[in-house]
């Protein structure tokens, strides 16, 4: 999505090696006109798979799902996080490891919102070892709902993140593709959407 | 906001005395047009108050206050809760009491985007004891910038956030506002906007 890409051109910084703060438009300061563009621009690629529900984990998946879901007509959901399992049968609960924070926290959703009914289409602000994602797959298979395909804002293609949503069969469109972030520069690959 | 209210009273639950649980629409699952339509009262009210930026804080103040900045004009901040306090100058920090929860947490803003040229549009989804609302005035305050006024979704009218907010000066718009949750029912007083 050239609107996306420039954007993190401008004003994406790289910090260390495989590291892009993108927090004055997506992660901390939100541009909502951006994410309305790219929320339209996940509507527009799964406007025929009868999406009944848009998926996203809180917090900076919010704002791309909403806009997603409003465009599709349907409900958003965003996962909790939460450090301790809280044993409560009504929930739908999957471990996600983060490799950065190196630690494993609890994601949930409410059971009454995903049935097998649903056909979902997942958000998320970023791809890289597809960890979050994998973990809202789960939420949704325990549902027995169908993931029909996830939507990225910014995949880190340096990352196995997409091969392992890829091997699981689905359908995996990124808007912006990020090759290398290597000697601070961010390099593109042409991007899905 | 009468569509608000009508949904509550439609949707919301009441679980016990002074709680109310609106998460098939407000705080887990979303719905976006509703979010949209108060977004947009809370920019009608403010038009005039020269907003620059709208505050909030994860996750569920996200979606209201996106929509607020976004038929203003203005980029959406939401405030990070963790549990510690990480040191770092970069940040303006303050800590929130939860009554509920019963433990104090720390939120914080990056420094970068509050100033003390920005009038902001406070928005949450709840205000009960007021303590959230709180801390992100104090936020607002560290970085100098000048507070217009707080829009909140549902205030719980029967609890003292209200008087603790008015008390500073400040400008309160609740677009459903409710005397009381007793007996498993929910009784409105007149709402603001």
């Amino acid at each position: 999505m050239r609107e996306l890409i420039e954007r993190i051109e401008k004003d994406g910084r790289v910090l260390g090696e495989g590291v892009l703060k993108v927090d004055s438009f997506v992660t901390h300061q939100v541009d909502p006109e951006l994410m309305e563009k790219i929320g339209e621009r996940f509507a527009e690629v799964f406007k025929d798979a009868n999406i009944t529900k848009v998926v996203t984990i809180e917090a900076s998946g919010i704002a791309p799902a909403l806009y997603a879901a409003q465009t599709l007509g349907v409900p958003m959901v965003f996962a909790r996080k939460s450090k301790s399992l809280t044993m409560n049968e009504e929930l739908l609960t999957s471990s996600v490891y983060s490799f950065t924070k190196q630690v494993t926290s609890t994601i949930s959703i409410s059971r009454k919102f995903l049935s097998e009914k649903d056909n979902v289409l997942i958000i998320d602000d970023f791809l890289a070892n597809g960890q979050a994602a994998k973990g809202l797959i789960e939420l949704c298979q325990q549902a027995g709902a169908k993931v029909e395909g996830i939507g990225i804002v910014i995949e880190k293609s340096f990352q196995d993140g997409r091969e392992l949503l890829e091997e699981m069969g689905l359908k995996v469109v990124s808007l912006a593709r990020i090759a290398s972030l290597s000697n601070g520069k961010v390099e593109f690959i042409e991007e899905d959407a």
